[in-house]
């Protein structure tokens, strides 16, 4: 007997909800997924992040509903354009695309498995080969996980196109998963302790908001695994991609990318592109297909606050020996303002001002700040701006602290985690610069090691310091060609679209027009839930089937 | 073969050291430590805390120095007083005196062994019973260490005085310890690195600057065993006390005491006398002999502040999302300024000036400063006052800050340890209603447990508090005429006395004078450098012989 449905929730507007409670049969239930999404799709009703269990009554309601909505749905299964191929041919392939990203996420490719990473890569090669690609492996040097590179030129396209992807996942704590991260699970809801479905013997449609967990699951193996099925959906559906195809898939970006650029630069001449599509991030909250023009850049702080050598009883010294829990507290008000604006003169004279049209943009954006609100458990954000206005700004974000502990003593050190998000122009040098400078203005003692005794001895307030390389933010035209040309494309694949001036989270994509002088879009498939870069990270199959389609747009129809 | 001594060190002002490597042998010594200890008694040379070894022609002058030092040590070994008696008996009992120690250490006397704090008690019945005591546990109920009380009066005598220790010792963390912190260890230096020495079979006088190593062994057992020791050799030089006697030594003190007011109040007619001295906390940082005439109060805080429900991606929800981290700095900013005065208005409405008497004794304490700006490694204090001055004002400590961790996200809670010491006239209920509503006034939602969803979506800045129960600070007059004839007992017993108007660290000291109307006295004997509260306590020889010889004046010569 395969494993009971998830109960499946409608909702029309603020008013109507039709749920399905799984109840109904496979018959039915098909039916009324399939009609779902035909409903979704035409903008009738929005799928439901949650679902809720009806009564007997509702039983019989969805029934009805089933049928009426399966007729309507014939509707859906007779659209022949592009995207009404693509859909059909992946309703009936689900099974086969769920086993993919699940056969990759078992493949642990982490920075702390060297063998997996190389496993990975060499599978994603053959992968290419099987679809007819130039596949290679671009090598970085000892212990650098390789580029797969993958090339197919098509008969008179005009524009060659580099799609992204990176097959490194972040680190994993095993002690916070609730299942293996590398033995995927597929769940009927959101949350991890749901238990794991029986999926092997189902039959599709499959539940759209069904999960699957693993560690890089959404991050970034849907985005390999939505452009491979894309293709194959299209050689099923007799569709040639409308541009000459690039495939540039990295193993350290959780890493950082420590050797994008020298990669880029050692293979100039086989990257001329005219376009890089960054298949990597997060979607918009309200799940609407997604591009991003622009990512802040990343700059990491760790800061060391020295007090007495060993702790000290806060009862006997408390009041005379400095203690660096409180200068923590200190440092980070020397640096930031409750409304999130940095407190360095000058920080923000490299800020470039947003454009009309990347104004627009932000204000055509849906409302996702009370449902987040609701989501997150807060009442009101930092500033009044909404969210995606405020990630607009440069942010320092205090990530880490830590200091002292259960006895009552004044702790030898503190450390605070500081996590700065630059936008363009700002450079991690420049902003380097421009807070040790402010910290020694404000009598700080900034060292970049251990404090030895002399220093110890003359100096008060030590503080250490120790920054990572960073990357400056990115945002790309968004009235030229090649971004009007993705825009105009992505919106005849899945009708309006959340754009993004700039991502809030860092992509190292400045590199490809520093080093390449090419334009670079991002395009995000994953579930902004996907519990990124923590544990229990997970792939809502909704996200990977619109994310097929997207990628099958992108393929056949963009031209510019 | 007995284990090497170790060396020595005497100091003579800023110019000349007298070291004995402890390589000239048993009998000189022997000399050598008499010697040095009858040079410091008449103040000539201190003994240095820590050691240097000398070199070969070192050698030949201590020798030389040994046997001229011998013979003014038979001054020190013909001065009849009865300090110099009780002297002459301690050297000959060095290793009974130690032993006594080690045997108490040994036991597991902390709140985790209910059964090693009976067997405490029931020893420490046993030891006064047999001194001639009237002895008995007063119990406190299920579960509460029973008091151990000992009675003894002496025929003719005007005052009755209550000798306080406590049995109990702080919890352990045995991973921090380098040895088992109940089987204790002499060493031969403050370093817990340093070998364990073999001293069974070793003859007296042992080096002074040798430590015992075990939990509570400091904190406050020796407090106890150089009550009994004094008390022994008092008997063994035919001295009787000039006080009616008694003992009460409590076993939760480092619990905070939750029963010592019902036990005091319970056992008021047992307990009438006309002063207690309190056998607690660490001598002052010279290593005089240290009195104490209050000690600060206490009170905990533990600060949790909420953010969102789960922790959220820095880039993506930075600058937009609460974020609790940077709110416990704000937190702490709220309320205290860098030179560690406490930003709450009216807050040192309560605070009783010091007396005359109070300044002049805080003037006369010798200069510890810069000697402890060198072992802790510090260039300045947090304010320009020395430590005693600096410990007579209320104290705001930071000593627990815990946000976040290494993955770069916004924390879902962040959590402050806060530590108030207080000072008279504050009372911890009036400190707590100040703080609560400064903090509401700077626009905390100040909550006492975890917010619900209603107070989540319509509330910000989210702040639960958690309070200790507390207590208020002491100080007694020390111009009263108990306090005078314990100053002139503690200076005849030896030499100039560290005389501290209110200790810095917190005893729950204020309780005698409020529920028995009886003033209270501190008398320290702990070594300040003894590892209090922390992993490899150790208790100093040299405090212990000091220790045993005020306790004997106490016993046999307090009188007003």
């Amino acid at each position: 007997m395969p494993a009971p449905l998830a109960p499946l929730s409608l909702r029309y507007g603020k008013g109507l909800s039709i749920t399905s409670s799984g109840a109904t049969g496979h018959l039915f239930y098909g039916m009324f997924v399939r009609a779902a999404e035909w409903l979704r799709l035409h903008g009738l009703v929005e799928t439901a992040q949650r679902f809720r269990l009806a009564g007997d009554m509702a039983m019989l309601k969805e029934i009805v509903l089933s049928i009426v909505c399966g007729i309507a749905c014939m509707t859906a299964n007779a659209d022949d354009s592009l995207i009404g191929q693509v859909r059909q041919w992946r309703m009936e392939y689900e099974p086969v695309v769920v086993r993919q990203l699940s056969d990759f996420t078992a493949i642990p490719s982490i920075a702390a498995d060297a063998s997996g990473l190389g496993t990975m890569a060499n599978r994603l090669k053959t992968e290419l080969s099987q679809r007819g690609f130039k596949a290679q492996l671009l090598q970085g040097g000892q212990g650098v996980p390789a580029i797969v590179y993958g090339e197919l030129n098509t008969p008179g396209a005009r524009r060659t196109v580099v799609f992204y992807a990176h097959y490194d996942g972040q680190p994993v704590d095993r002690a916070e998963w609730e299942t293996d991260p590398f033995a995927p699970v597929l769940r009927s809801e959101a949350s991890p302790k749901a238990p794991a479905l029986d999926w092997s013997h189902l039959r599709p449609p499959f539940n759209p908001e069904w999960r699957l967990f693993g560690r890089a699951v959404s991050d970034d193996k849907s985005s390999i695994v939505a452009f491979l099925q894309a293709f194959d959906a299209l050689k099923a559906v007799g569709r040639a991609p409308s541009v000459n195809v690039r495939v540039f898939w990295e193993g350290e970006e959780e890493r950082g990318s420590p050797h994008l650029a020298d990669l880029l630069r050692q293979n100039r001449s086989l990257l001329a592109a005219d376009l890089w599509l960054i298949g990597d991030g997060p979607m918009h909250q309200s799940r609407r297909r997604t591009l991003y023009f622009g990512a802040r850049g990343s700059l990491d702080l760790k800061a060391t606050i020295y007090g007495p050598l060993r702790p000290l009883h806060s009862g006997h010294y408390g009041n005379w020996a400095p203690n660096p829990a409180y200068q923590a507290a200190e440092l980070v008000m020397d640096l930031r303002a409750p409304d999130g604006s940095i407190r360095i003169p000058g920080f923000d004279r490299d800020v470039r001002p947003l454009t009309t049209a990347e104004r627009a943009a932000i204000a055509a954006l849906p409302s996702v700040e009370p449902s987040l609100k609701r989501e997150f458990g807060i009442a009101r954000g930092e500033s009044d701006d909404g969210l995606t206005a405020s990630t607009m700004r440069p942010a320092l974000n205090v990530v880490d602290l830590k200091a002292g502990g259960p006895a009552r003593a004044i702790p030898a050190t503190a450390e605070v985690g500081l996590d700065f998000r630059l936008v363009p122009d700002q450079t991690p040098e420049h902003v380097r610069e421009l807070v040790e400078k402010r910290l020694q203005d404000l009598g700080w003692t900034v060292l970049h090691a251990e404090p030895d005794e002399p220093t110890r001895s003359t100096r008060s307030k030590l503080l250490r310091l120790d920054w990572s390389d960073g990357y400056p933010g990115y945002r790309v035209d968004m009235t030229n060609p090649a971004s009007r040309a993705v825009l105009a494309t992505a919106e005849r694949a899945g009708g309006p679209v959340a754009v993004l001036p700039m991502m809030g989270g860092s992509v190292p994509i400045y590199l490809f027009t520093k080093i390449l002088d090419v334009p670079a879009i991002g395009l995000a498939i994953a579930n902004h839930d996907n519990n990124q870069h923590a544990a229990n990270e997970n792939a809502r199959l909704q996200n990977l089937w619109d994310g097929i389609e997207t990628y099958a747009a992108m393929l056949a129809e963009l031209n510019w």
